[in-house]
């Protein structure tokens, strides 16, 4: 357990972070308010998320991208969906024997055309989701590349191109749960809404990290899918803060669990409701947790992000110290 | 004192940061190199030190001023000087009685010609220095603005101009002991050799700040500097650890109080030369001590710096959290 000083020092700069310059709400802004020196200047340099309105608007893909349409352009294309029971992938699981394992989906190649109507009327217990990101964009969808364009103020901000271009397709059903990524990521909605909860790299001690067993799921002689545990066994540090749980407060066993995450005196994670034509700039290791809602109900929500290289820097340093403030001792082997 | 665990975190950060970025030389770039973007997405956004050339080739200033030049500009105007029997104003003294007290200069009205020949030819235990930081440049040497312009592109970059221009001139001797301010700073030489000593933010532990009891040089009876307690009495956190002291290791006293700074393990600081018609970009919070070399011998040391606006965000947080790391103990009276 993290040490009762570090943890008042910790605690005072999750309150002093947001004092100073990020506060409560994540500030909306039109991108001809920005240049690609403002935006750095602000937000980038800051590390401080935004959400753009206005920075799509030259894309076929928000006009033209419905089900049928996307259907049309792929045609018999095979896409890779992520396939699991409840839509939690890249999540900290129960097995059946109750012991606790970091879950990776069914990586299950499928035509689009099948994809999207298992998306529409999902079977019981099997939920997909297109969340590729190996530049899932050019290597899956080269077919919807021509709707979409990269954002040239942020190529000139960031003063490169992306590493990487992905397509997310899901339902409401799929969640993403708390995680970092070491980029600078903008998230474009095309359709549909994107909730992300967000908490800042400084947040790191209210994460609860622990090591995981991997799993994934595989589908059995039923071809009903089940976690099996990965041979040779293999492990994971990541964060059992499940926000619905937290939320409902299920059990005290999970809110006891999550304790720091919750703790009323700590302030709570910012949101963002990311809708069509808007673009969230999600700043390098912010911890987020993402929820998506179909609108109109039925169709998919659709987005695309962008990963810059994110720059390794004393930002980065000093979210380095506070992860390992937080206790090496708490990534060890979940009990 | 700071805690055995604090401490290891404070160490290890103040390695990272250079490992990551900072690097342990200061960058050299030509101005032609930099676009405002550029200049801070590489350097401010990352709170990171770089010495620019080219930057002053508009500037008459650096063909024009030598000291004849600028007593003939300056006519009969009077200038403060900060006047020391040793040219360390704002630093760590002992009193006759061996008391610590953070020093104030004697600051005194003179004309501009009398502080030029005080500084070429210095009484016995009388430096002069002129170093107001009150936007100095055009509250007391208006006659030489149109010598100097700013720095267009830096005020491109921070979204303004600055708060304040101020103008150095000194001699050899004059010293600035470590302390940091919450500006971001351009510092162009004109004349002379100004020699940084840098410490980024995050060392705040290595600085054994303490809180001593302020005095002032005032002139006794028979008109020579003595240090003088404040009445009533104020006190003023400061750093005791003197450069020059450390390098000589002048006793086994100094080398202890100062332990941390001089600590073998822990990185030297960054040594900046900033020489005529060079910029250092100096970023905010940084620690520095400063020296300067006259060059041509006798002519003085002549600079302007620019005080811009700092980013109060995560950066600063960070600093803030380091500095209370360090231990709210240390901030207590010297014994």
């Amino acid at each position: 357990m993290v040490s009762d000083s570090i943890l008042k020092h910790l605690r005072e700069l999750s309150h002093e972070i947001r004092d100073l310059d990020v506060g409560h709400e994540i500030p909306n802004v039109d991108v001809s308010e920005l240049t690609p020196l403002s935006f750095y200047r602000d937000y980038v340099a800051k590390n401080k998320p935004v959400i753009i309105a206005g920075a799509l608007e030259s894309w076929p893909a928000l006009e033209h991208w419905t089900s049928e349409y996307l259907a049309q352009r792929m045609g018999p294309s095979q896409i890779t969906a992520a396939v699991t029971p409840d839509g939690r992938a890249d999540a900290v699981k129960r097995m059946p024997d109750g012991q606790e394992v970091f879950a990776l989906p069914a990586y299950q190649s499928m035509p689009f055309a099948a994809f999207l109507q298992a998306l529409r009327m999902p079977q019981k217990d099997e939920i997909t989701y297109a969340q590729s990101q190996n530049n899932s964009m050019s290597e899956e969808f080269p077919a919807l590349m021509d709707d979409i364009s990269e954002l040239e103020w942020a190529n000139e901000a960031f003063g490169g191109r992306p590493e990487a271009t992905n397509f997310w397709i899901g339902g409401n059903e799929s969640v993403t749960s708390f995680h970092k990524d070491h980029y600078e990521n903008l998230y474009a909605v095309v359709s549909g809404v994107k909730v992300f909860f967000l908490l800042p790299p400084s947040d790191a001690y209210r994460m609860s990290m622990k090591r995981y067993p991997l799993a994934q799921y595989k589908r059995d002689a039923s071809c009903r899918l089940k976690l099996q545990l990965k041979e040779p066994p293999q492990e994971v540090p990541w964060s059992p803060v499940d926000l619905e749980a937290c939320r409902q407060r299920m059990s005290a066993d999970e809110s006891a669990k999550d304790a720091l995450f919750w703790d009323d005196e700590l302030p709570r994670p910012l949101a963002a409701h990311v809708g069509p034509g808007e673009v969230l700039y999600l700043p390098s290791l912010w911890y987020h947790y993402v929820r998506q809602r179909c609108y109109p109900f039925g169709e998919p929500v659709l987005a695309v992000n962008f990963w810059y290289d994110m720059p390794f820097d004393c930002k980065a340093a000093y979210a380095m110290m506070c992860e390992k403030m937080a206790g090496d001792s708490e990534v060890a082997p979940a009990s």
